[in-house]
């Protein structure tokens, strides 16, 4: 019998089952445009309100700043009045398609520890953060949904990474969940091996020290291969896939 | 004044100071074509006289096999024959260009452990190894000097990585000194910040486990910046100097 291409394939499981079923199939846990440095640290140390990403944190996402995304993300004029376009800008960009929930460790939400002192730590991202779906926060403290501008909801988890995945991908609704960050909430994923696909982001930098992806991992033996590699104009970027 | 450029000042040294003194001033201690997997590992696990790069080693230098330069350097026949020219090859070339001694750390001179239980253990490379200079092992455990075929000579050194590089240094008579490796011994150089520049391949391979190059170092503090990024056919290069 002769082996049946994959648009093939593809257009059969299309006709055969339904639409949300077929989503959920195609539906992908991933991680994406998460920078590294050449060490190995996916942000610097000490974390507060004047360095979300860590100290010397900011140096592993210059490629990523300056292009024509992640101005427009921020509302600022991007394409030909200043963004950079090209592969940065692409893997950028793919990092955003098809996303239906985003799930994220307390720390990348935001500078607080322990019980919420109260209700005003709203995120790094403004008024109008930009994610525009539902956001799952791990944490150990419950907490009300927030609600934000352009559709981004910000929803408390406390009842473990593995619940905060089967919500998020329920309000996903066939789309992917994207798993933020930080270094240490893909790490708990990754070592569940909840995590599907990992766009990696290696960048010219030395950290040094901060928040580590890979000690103590053996992602080989979580099933992790390396599949693409692809030079941008600022960083490497390198696509791990799960067996 | 205007600023001199560089081959003006080049020039004026080259005048005015004695070969041997510019030599020894431009000459520079240096890792090269050094391997590492995307997750950090230097060396795959287990080495042993099968697994001269330990266990899935091999697969870290993917990109090295195929190139001319390691072809012709094992007797093979290079060029148009088959061996790959391009990036990967062109970095090969200049890893072995102005080496004139090579210091390497015991396990990666032999699978023997502890005392020499005689001299029969000649390396790994056979009647010819592609050295062509002096190569200073470094050992606890004193041996003769073993003279091979085509130049290179085996020094076992029992005084310590600093002794072995003040060797390596006048063996190699202005030129630049290559810290072969492996990872314990680049580890070892670069943890007393002797090491002025490390060009590495890091190469699109999990491996999971092995022989961590920068663990507990913190590279950054040590004074290396990455200075280049150069994308080659299959690992991508990336150059670190220490200011």
């Amino acid at each position: 019998m002769p082996k049946a291409k994959t648009h093939d394939l593809l257009g059969w499981r299309h006709r055969l089952l339904p639409a949300a079923g077929y989503n959920t199939l195609m539906s992908k846990v991933r991680v994406a445009a998460f920078s590294v440095s050449l060490d190995g640290f996916g942000a610097g140390p000490r974390q507060d309100l004047q360095n979300p990403l860590g100290v010397r944190g900011p140096e592993i996402f210059q490629w990523f700043f300056p292009t024509d995304v992640f101005l427009k993300m921020h509302g600022q004029q991007g394409g030909s009045k200043g963004g950079t376009t090209g592969v940065d800008n692409d893997m950028a960009l793919k990092s955003f398609e098809n996303v239906g929930a985003w799930i994220m460790g307390r720390n990348m939400f935001g500078p607080v520890r322990g019980p919420w002192p109260d209700e005003s730590w709203k995120g790094w991202w403004g008024e109008e953060p930009p994610y525009h779906v539902p956001v799952f926060v791990l944490t150990h403290h419950a907490r009300a949904p927030l609600t934000m501008k352009g559709g981004t909801t910000f929803y408390f988890v406390t009842e473990g990474p593995e619940a905060a995945l089967e919500k998020a991908k329920k309000a996903a609704n066939g789309k992917d969940v994207r798993i933020g960050g930080g270094a240490a909430t893909v790490r708990q994923y990754l070592a569940v091996g909840l995590i599907d696909e990992l766009h990696l982001a290696f960048s010219p930098v030395l950290l040094g020290e901060g928040e580590p992806l890979f000690a103590g991992l053996n992602l080989s033996k979580l099933g992790y291969t390396v599949t693409q590699t692809l030079p941008g104009e600022k960083t490497t970027h390198v696509i791990l896939k799960k067996k």
